[in-house]
């Protein structure tokens, strides 16, 4: 089990190198009559695309994405929607140095330990282009959670201790840090613009929203929602926390400053606050879901690191060409892709949870 | 999938009720020939225990585990580990405030949202007392990994804004709050006195280190080390925040500071640093794993707070009974529990990663 | 994964040995709501007890089931069901020589390649008492079933070479074959008498019919209705052969004679025959589901026969006490209950197969 | 869950459908290290590439298999290995009956039952095409089985009623029915033009032997592994029963003559029959492991059926353009490969059953 499926009922199998052939999904699970074509997916994929501003990679990649399956006359049958990503951009380049040293904060060391050899173009398997992947999925999961009025909304909140102090949704495209907050973005990149010309590099958060959840969903104990949300969102690379709600700093906060009361309004019953993050017990609880992602500095740097080599002898590793100066922004459409599978994933798992509603569903 | 069963192939099936007949866990997937008796799994119990401190409830519950199948002369047979705990002081008391408020905090509403009805003696399933299954599981977990040299300690990291400036392991047992540090542990005390005194709670943060596990555990795309860990940990009820390394801090470094060089000296390849936290593109790097767990403040407060009844009715609840000022340091163990079932479960996956070593274990 | 958990959705755990402290299964992820009792339970474990008739082994258990969570106040919450059957008449007797022997047709040699060495006592897991948590947890799936009109019927069809010619349903439980014909079962137990007098023993076929079952219910690919059925029938011990409809014979005819029409009448689209057996490209077709069970003779037999001891020497062994000279009367209601998982967890796993019905779901 | 996964370990997730843009399946967990190339699958998918004898549709199909990521210098990496076969001969054709009346025998009527529609272009999902991704999966299992000193070896027991007598491995790829008895393949080949002048089919009995197996392989309650298999093979389209060893027959048998007795020679100890088909108790006995897949005939005939429309109306159909008049001689390879998907799958999982061999594996 190399751990490239997630998902129970909405199944997603990824693969693919980032300098291969190209890279994929197989969707198995996703609900017959979801109106589909390439360019709902291609709109995703387009936010994580390589070269979109000065803070990303300036490979040039058009990843287009190709539907192979699972789509008749425009809409989902049921059966497995197969997404393919060709690599255009994998260029003959030099990888002798990466195949022979092991670059510090990436995987190289623990790829060798585990498989003994790696396929060191670019990162392989374990490549930041693997989430391309995830966002190809992600998108299928999304345009399935609008059909029930869901939807999945990810955005910078911070990079460095620069913290976007407000959530205006209509700034996050304009500003190329997809932060909500106009003058944080213009701080952002002023500080990301120093370290680039330093050679170094800046982690950040990621914080994603998710609206029209009923409530009830997640299961109680160890398939709880959130821990489904944490285990989706950790499995990015470079991320090192995840929170729901209040967090980390839920932990120096008094019961009743934490606690959110219930009451009734028109609409019904409602939380009078939000500190849970919308999620009580491991069920969503009616009210917004929220959920932050810390990433740590990309560890392609260009300042010389100590490292050692394959056959152990010490050595110092300058590594080359231009990275992106932070990983948040491209990973910003990734968290949100990760956070819309699990909730489609939760959805469905749901619907079987009590008798009353089965013998309506099969009352046909 | 009312999501009660953890793992893959170490797999523990937990049930029971915070006021019903017991709880219990059935563990399948236990390699046969560990030496195991109930002792064992006791004194990992014992730190859970309802009792135990001023700072837990005084609910008196021996959580006398019994093993009902998988151990033949003392050994693990290999298949299915059965354990019970009966529950022995499910008093007869008046619910009838809890099964018509939802209580603030707690998973009554969700719990109602998502089934229609729910078990309110104590809680139900949602009760704390559901992780003494989780104990019992992972007590015969970390039995396991002793066998191959892994060891698993969790700690009090801090309570509210107190927190432990030193770890010092042998402290951990010798204060109430399971904290490595005696004076943090003195200040915590009184205020958690403070806070008992006015009803209310805290929360706080507890901490994981497991050391000797070798390098490359884990898998490389969703199931992460860390991502399984993130999910088993979150999965605690009261967890909001999960860190792996330098967490949610990670976001605030640059690369330069964050990357971990490495060295060779004659022990063989380590890193010069641990800001990963002994995790690498989700793999075990081979130094020490360290994550921590944000809790929220226990709920039960015996201040009033706004909530409604089943019908919608707008209400006040003032939760009656000693409830614990603080959930964290009967977590300690739970949290430990989580991450060695995770990491067991990780080791026997990682056996099936290479042709060669699956050829060696087949060459009998 | 020692393998002792069946299905996705709706979950059975099972756990025990022939001669331990007990037996028992824990269900997760049976729907909420579900009115259910001991009693309910005990009608179907009673139909597997020992002692029932002449060909069944004298031991005498209660086989009385408990149901220690996941039920309140007489319905299923939606949590953990955890059912138990404590042993009571697991004498001390003489393990001596079934220690040290490899009993013909039994899984001793294999568990201890498998494991190193076996509970020895009764057979330990692999004992057919092991059958009694399936029928436990089948009968929950049954009653399950009956809320939406679906019934899960098995009976004898033959007994070596004698065959059930009708199908009378009223005679099931007059005879103590469970034969539905009467004179089929006279003759039958006839033979068995004969067989039993000789210490020798008979194999069997079991039929199993399932009336109401929707169309469409199964996916299309691996997890066809078939394919899950005969997994489930083929894991009761002693099954060497599975078929749906037609089975092995339907190598034996032409497509003109095994293709089924289909036609209109008042009542809607139906089949004009069911060679089918009820099941079309893994999916229910509307029809009754027909398949059958051939089960081996009781491998226990008195009759001395060649094998070897635990050292590798050549020995003779006469297995003791009195058993059951054919399997198959005892493990009709094991069939049933096994069909019966297999469709409460394909039923439940269809709901999320198209968006209409999904939405109109979450149409609250 | 549409069911295109299989596997818990070792997985193959398929996609494609008959005539849309090709098939393929994405491997996940597939050890490291083993040496693959496309030639090696190629030969493989080459024995059930139609259009090979007078017995199979002339419709041409290179496929041409590609592997697009998984493989690195010529081993596998250990991550996923995505394997695609594009289609080339999805000709423009009149669709419109098929559309519209569902074929007696087929997955028409069941798909609409569950989707609402179907993509009704050759069969779709339903098609035999599907089962090319299998083979191709099938084909690196056998592969990395091979180095494991272990064979699977398919090939056809019977036609209708005529029966391979004798077992000669060699004769087999010398026939178009890949019989193992040259004579009773020409009685075949006598029997099928016969059948096809008169535009019906005939069913079959593919039977599978595996060599080379350690004993102690499967797990013991659900997961057996003559369960697995029987899963496995039964999820092939068209299969109608499944048989280990004796199969149906050990029905008809007394425990004196079923029971296979044990020897101990120079060799070690071994059986000294195989009623059982090489598994006791759900586990590999170290005996040569045999079975069979009965198979009903092709479902597409020339001669005129009964049938409905989609809107009801009773209609004729004929099913047009040429059909195989039987199946099994291109499903010999598919029961080969699902028969390796299991075995590759049951190796892996055992290796995590016993402490000893663990301890030993992690000793490094």
């Amino acid at each position: 089990m190399a751990g490239s499926i997630y998902g129970k009922i909405f199944r997603a199998a990824t693969w693919g190198e980032s300098h291969g052939r190209g890279i994929g999904v197989v969707i198995d699970g996703c609900p017959a009559g979801l109106p589909l074509c390439e360019a709902d997916i291609q709109k995703y994929l387009n936010r994580r695309r390589p070269g979109q501003s000065a803070y990303s990679t300036p490979r040039s990649e058009a990843d287009a994405v190709e539907i192979m399956s699972g789509v008749f006359e425009g809409v989902t049958t049921g059966t497995p929607i197969s997404l393919m990503i060709l690599n255009t951009s994998q260029r003959s380049v030099d990888y002798s140095e990466i195949a022979r040293l092991y670059r510090p904060g990436h995987a190289d060391y623990t790829f060798d330990e585990k498989y003994g050899f790696r396929d060191y173009r670019g990162g392989g398997r374990s490549s930041g282009r693997e989430t391309a992947a995830r966002v190809a999925a992600g998108a299928v999961a999304a345009e399935f959670l609008k059909k029930l009025g869901i939807t999945v909304q990810a955005y910078t909140r911070s990079v460095g201790s620069i913290v976007a102090e407000k959530t205006d949704l209509s700034e996050i495209y304009e500003n190329p840090i997809y932060m909500p907050d106009k003058d944080a973005a213009e701080r952002a990149s002023a500080y990301l613009d120093e370290l680039r010309t330093k050679g170094d590099s800046s982690g950040g958060v990621v914080e994603c929203i998710i609206n029209g959840m009923p409530a009830g969903i997640g299961e109680t104990v160890f398939d709880k929602l959130d821990a489904e949300l944490a285990k989706a969102v950790m499995s990015i690379g470079a991320v090192k926390g995840v929170e729901i709600g209040e967090g980390m700093d839920a932990s120096l906060l008094r019961g009743s400053e934490n606690n959110d009361g219930f009451a009734k309004t028109a609409d019904g019953i409602h939380k009078t606050s939000n500190h849970s993050g919308g999620i009580l017990g491991g069920m969503s609880d009616g009210s917004q879901i929220v959920l932050r992602a810390a990433f740590k500095p990309t560890p392609s740097i260009s300042i010389p690191q100590h490292t050692v080599d394959k056959d152990g002898n010490n050595a110092d590793i300058t590594v080359k060409g231009r990275h992106d100066p932070i990983i948040v922004p491209r990973a910003v459409v990734v968290v949100e892709s990760m956070a819309a599978l699990v909730i489609a994933d939760r959805l469905l798992e749901n619907m079987t949870s009590r008798l009353d509603r089965i013998q309506k569903f099969y009352e046909r």
